[in-house]
């Protein structure tokens, strides 16, 4: 275990100079010059971000962190909290969402308990429990400052295991009922966002709920006064043991230099703690998709980040990530499989 | 083979009741209601297509059909006509962008000469040759009627025959030197549209050439006057063979119940070319991705398609299309890999 202060230091600038021979060598491809757009952007940006002139993306890793959150029983989530621990043994079984395009993509998989309140028992769920969900923010903070800290920690050790067994790309996801109430209240904590303005119907809140959900956000931040310029803080009062843990894997990606790639709402705030503790992690990052969450368009602008994709997705697990992931693998296989109009015979005017 | 009128004749209409069990069971997977948002509505678009409410797209077929354009010797070009050769020899080992991202998707592809300038001899292109290149539309049509019609009729074979090996959805692209000149000639002959509107800049025209290009269609159109409401008649006169063959290729589809996912431009306008001869057609038809060539949000428009994909693409060969497939299979794999409230144990609410 590395203490996180000293491995935020380790986090390096981007790689101009492979950057620059990978834009040097798309634009030798048998196409014309610049038609294919985002995807050669793309190349150029993974070549920045792992320091590889080739750069290759396969297999990417996927992660699912799963956790409560005691916010959950004001009634801010369309869905009862026992939810959380039977999405986790559907996960187990590969029926949810992000199962089915994670093994479309070819992806390694992993499922951390960081804390669902009622213990998973199921074959392939790793067991890293911190305790059984956060405290209930309108009453007590969600977690202590060890409890924040070693969530992000467990984010890390499990981005290094999916890297070490190969995985060249990073995709976070999420399982927790009431965590889209978690994430408002960072963001509203890290960027002084309005919460009628990034607060959304999750997993689709009636009206009531919505407002409950909005109402519940305030409350947190003006009780708890989480500081935003201390980023554990702010994840320690209102945040999410799940959230802490996919900040701590991105940080873990930034680290390595493997690239992320962002799922929706979720796990581009926790990307957002993540560049508040070091800056250089935007670096590291890739929108995947732009979610139907109000919040999201709001931290991608904060993140200074385009989508990749944008098909109205909401449900989070990394879905929207792991769909996003081929035209990824598209970018990266121009570079390394097209021929160039020498290679070719080609005339290039 | 078959009359083109008979063919026609045959399309069918969309299978409401495939598409509304595929929406039943859609509403049942272990998700928030139309959290998959546009992926919800292929699968649905899917069942209503191939009247499966399980509905498969593995393996895509891909076909390239190649051929040349007499109008390339006027200059509204960025590359000289031999370049049309030299890419199908570049297609047939294997080093162009769509047969990268063709082997990315597991497709399988086909590569036909329906009237490339110079005969193509290379293992793996299909001799299908009906001239060497249309005639110059500045001075002669570029095709008599019976030369239209039989390109049409290479399309349907060719799609059938690929069909017949396996595929379950056809993406078709092309290469032809001229060619975004030959399809924004169609596309102003069938709608009226304005070339200043329609016409882009290819491959990559300077200013001089782009007016050039917006010249030779208004005047082709003019010298021929092509009747709109006679599909092959336009086609003849300011099209090309190749166009003419991805038409044919997507009524086969038609006719076969299997979804196309549109290309870019040129694809898309011989998708238009399709529905002119048998409404029908349209419904078959799924818009991969939004080309930066300027006519091709025009006739996406005139179809009333929304694509799948923005990413600034604009090279053609069917690549957009097959950089897209994957947002087709993920909603594919969604109604068939997912598992149900009921099945998994799951509240739902």
């Amino acid at each position: 275990m590395i203490k996180l202060q000293e491995l935020l230091h380790t986090i390096e600038a981007r790689n101009h100079e492979a950057a620059e021979q990978t834009r040097l060598h798309v634009d030798q491809l048998t196409k014309p010059l610049g038609s294919l757009g985002r995807l050669e952007e793309l190349a150029v940006e993974l070549a920045a971000i792992t320091g590889e002139s080739s750069p290759v993306v396969t297999p990417p890793g996927v992660i699912v962190f799963a956790a409560d959150h005691g916010i959950a029983v004001e009634g801010v989530s369309a869905y009862p909290q026992e939810v959380t621990v039977q999405m986790v043994a559907n996960m187990a079984n590969g029926g949810a969402g992000i199962n089915v395009f994670a093994r479309q993509i070819g992806a390694l998989q992993r499922i951390v308990d960081v804390g669902v309140a009622t213990e998973v028992d199921a074959p392939g769920v790793i067991n890293r429990r911190i305790k059984a969900g956060t405290g209930n923010m309108l009453r007590e903070p969600a977690m202590t400052h060890d409890e924040a800290e070693c969530s992000i920690q467990i984010g890390i050790d499990s981005a290094w295991e999916i890297f070490d067994a190969g995985a060249k790309v990073l995709i976070v996801g999420e399982v927790g009922i009431a965590n889209t109430t978690a994430s408002s209240a960072i963001l509203a904590a890290l960027t002084g966002a309005d919460p009628d303005e990034i607060v959304g119907r999750g997993t689709g809140l009636d009206d009531a709920g919505w407002e409950r959900k909005k109402e519940a956000v305030r409350q947190a931040i003006s009780m708890h006064r989480p500081e935003a310029a201390q980023p554990i803080d702010v994840l320690g009062k209102v945040g999410g043991l799940e959230i802490g843990a996919m900040a701590g894997a991105i940080i873990g990606a930034a680290a390595r230099r493997v690239p992320v790639l962002l799922d929706g709402f979720i796990a581009t705030v926790a990307a957002l703690l993540a560049v508040r503790l070091c800056p250089k992690v935007a670096d590291f990052l890739i929108a995947g998709h732009r979610s139907q969450e109000p919040g999201h368009a709001y931290v991608l602008k904060a993140l200074g980040k385009e989508p990749l994709l944008d098909l109205q997705l909401r449900l989070g697990e990394g879905t929207g990530a792991a769909v996003a992931y081929p035209v990824l693998e598209a970018a990266s296989r121009m570079v390394n499989e097209m021929a160039t109009f020498a290679s070719a015979g080609v005339s290039d005017k």
